[in-house]
């Protein structure tokens, strides 16, 4: 056997992680760094990875993975709690960039059929990534603000409404079956995900509170379980199998043993399946092809992205009776893609929804707003210093904060040992 | 892309675990239960799963991450401490194994050029794998006993020594080069080992003490450096790449971070890979080309295995004094081969050193070791039942039990948290 990918795979662990934390050292996340990483790793600039079937495999994974994680931190109960207002934004938040990426790419897109590719585009719109205004938020301290509640609760609907829009695309793409079989499978498919959940559900409840011993099986089963629902909705209903990771990792959600399947599924992909991931994003961009209409189209791609998101989910909050200057910042927050937007570009690559001379465009547009977002936020932000007559309390918040807390005191936990098993052996 | 590799996984998973925790019931390490996943899944039985690329290069990865672990694990300065008589024992408990191999295989093996796969299913047989032992005399209240703490030191040497000669003789299967080159080669090896451990140790200390912000980046730059070393190995010195690992483990092993990383390597290797590798072991075996020759064979390599583990250490162990009774105990206690033995003959494949009508048998001999283990120990410890005058203290034994007790109390906080949280939720 060739060992040759030992030596890939080093150079892709290595090169996104040190440009993830240079990113880092710019206030920007990790995934920015790990995209760099694959444009200058690929063909794009040095040449020095080419895609293999093991990469394009282990993507895959990490996409399933990190979409099972998604649904994992998934609270059902709080989708209700966030309330109509939240819907509302994330909705116009949605069918806003829906239409505006349809027609902008329907104007750059030359050929027939191209219906569907147009369409494509605006689902890959839709997506936010909510992560990078949370940490801004909580840098400048306002987290905790009415404006800040609201971004959060319609991240998470906005997270649901994209899974539903890649669905029905991803599945039309399909094999040239009529636009009503698609429709009843993916019906089908949604209502049999509703009885597993509830039967499944349960059961998994059970089982973690009767059992506690060895906890490496919930781990171990869980992930397979996940693998089969992502297989079983590619092979009997034509469903993306990331969607069927999804609700997956909804059936594990708010179980009591969930914060330890998310540390044991995060490090599955931190380690190794999302590094080859991101990489490999970067690996499937080709520069040669970017004629000028090509860099004239990342550039409306990009300023659209920006303004398609600010308008949809600043009109849903001023509708919600928000005022002028909150729902410019509702807006604001709303602008990132981030890893979900890759994601589904990722599958229309796959599903053939998807021009390759397009990709690099929509690569250019997540780093851009992943980029903006943090600047614009604090622009909006500006102003009145010290006010916190604005502070609201939030169970999303405090949710979000008590993960990390937990976070760290693990870590502790972990650090005294060591610091223990040191002395140790230093003072025998 | 095709996504059936994501059924496949599945299977790997569910079968490895389903049957792994059908074999703790019997009080048989999980292994076991994995191995036989293979067997009965694989072309041998049900053929349900056939070898991909994607498995073996994944199985791949889990030998390297399983010996990066075992080399995070391996304290140089309790190999000094273990002594004398642990080398001794470890040493003859090596030699004879592996003549007995040598010779048994030659009566079975014909054909030309069959000197250096005679002399490898002696290498296979010195590996000594001493958790399902250490298991055993934990139960029986055995472990803190002089006999007890002989064959923990013994096994850590052991395990040093299997290494040694694991990359003899796979450099010998090079390229047909002469002997005195391929030695060379290998002194090379170990001298450009011994310079890397010496300047890295100390780099990588200094930073883990001095860093302690964002942990996972020395989790994903140790393993980029292990893939890094696991390749050099190979593609500059010819030597095994899991040698490679190993050594980049040393290099890890008794820093700050030891504790964290062997924690998340481990985790990498349960939820993915090391089910993958025991699995593709078991897919790998052939049933109908078991001839009665093959058969006969099978049965002497397992009576063979038991006897020259029991016969080596035991004559060892005598050599130091210990007495009649102790020396068979230790004998008996250094006989269970598993994941050891595994690897090294995974690697003999690819390298063209074991025939594959041979590897049925030697994963019946780990499988049949690893059972007879437990029990013939308990037969040799019987007698006296309560008798505390043979205790004694040791580092290592209360090393094993500090490493248990850290695992319970990692899991108690995860559980406090999600108590904490699960009646955050019940009453709001």
């Amino acid at each position: 056997m060739s060992y040759h990918f030992l030596f890939e795979l080093a150079l892709i662990l290595l090169s996104t992680k040190v440009l993830g934390i240079l990113t880092k050292r710019f206030a920007l996340p990790q995934v920015v760094g790990a995209l760099l990483a694959g444009l200058v790793m690929g063909p794009a600039m040095l040449n020095l990875l080419q895609e293999t079937s093991l990469m394009d495999q282990l993507a895959e994974l990490g996409v399933i993975v990190l979409m099972f994680n998604a649904g994992l931190e998934t609270d059902l109960a709080e989708l209700k709690k966030a309330g109509r207002s939240a819907f509302i934004i994330a909705l116009i938040g949605v069918l806003v960039p829906l239409a505006g990426g349809f027609f902008l790419t329907a104007a750059f897109n030359q050929g027939q059929d191209t219906l569907l590719q147009n369409f494509f585009i605006g689902v890959v719109f839709t997506a936010t990534s909510v992560s990078i205004t949370v940490e801004t938020l909580k840098e400048i301290g306002k987290l905790s603000t009415r404006s800040g509640n609201a971004i959060l609760g319609a991240a998470i609907i906005d997270d649901v409404l994209g899974i539903v829009a890649l669905t029905i695309i991803t599945s039309l793409a399909g094999t040239g079956a009529s636009l009503l079989l698609v429709l009843i499978k993916i019906a089908a498919f949604f209502a049999v995900s509703v009885v597993v959940w509830m039967v499944l559900h349960r059961v998994v409840e059970w089982w973690f509170r009767r059992y506690d011993r060895d906890k490496r099986r919930f781990v171990v089963i869980s992930f397979a379980f996940c693998l089969l629902y992502a297989y079983a909705a590619e092979a009997f209903f034509g469903v993306a199998d990331i969607t069927g990771a999804y609700i997956a990792g909804l059936i594990f959600a708010k179980t009591p043993r969930v914060t330890y399947l998310q540390d044991r599924f995060d490090t599955l992909s931190y380690t190794l399946l999302s590094p080859v991931f991101f990489a490999s994003l970067g690996l499937k961009v080709v520069l040669p092809q970017m004629s000028m209409a090509i860099v004239l189209f990342s550039l409306l791609l990009i300023l659209w992205a920006v303004a398609s998101k600010v308008i949809g989910c600043g009109l849903g909050a001023r509708l919600c009776g928000y005022s002028g200057q909150d729902s410019l910042r509702i807006g604001v927050g709303m602008i990132s893609r981030g890893e979900v937007a890759l994601i589904v570009a990722n599958d229309g690559i796959a599903a053939g929804l998807m021009r390759e001379e397009f990709f690099g465009p929509v690569v250019l547009m997540v780093i851009a707003t992943t980029i903006l977002t943090p600047i614009l936020l604090k622009l909006v932000y500006k102003g009145r210093e010290k006010d916190y007559s604005d502070l609201q309390e939030s169970e999303l918040v405090n949710r979000y904060e008590d993960a990390q807390a937990f976070d760290l005191a693990s870590q502790a936990l972990l650090e005294d040992h060591e610091r223990l098993r040191g002395s140790e052996t230093h003072h025998p």
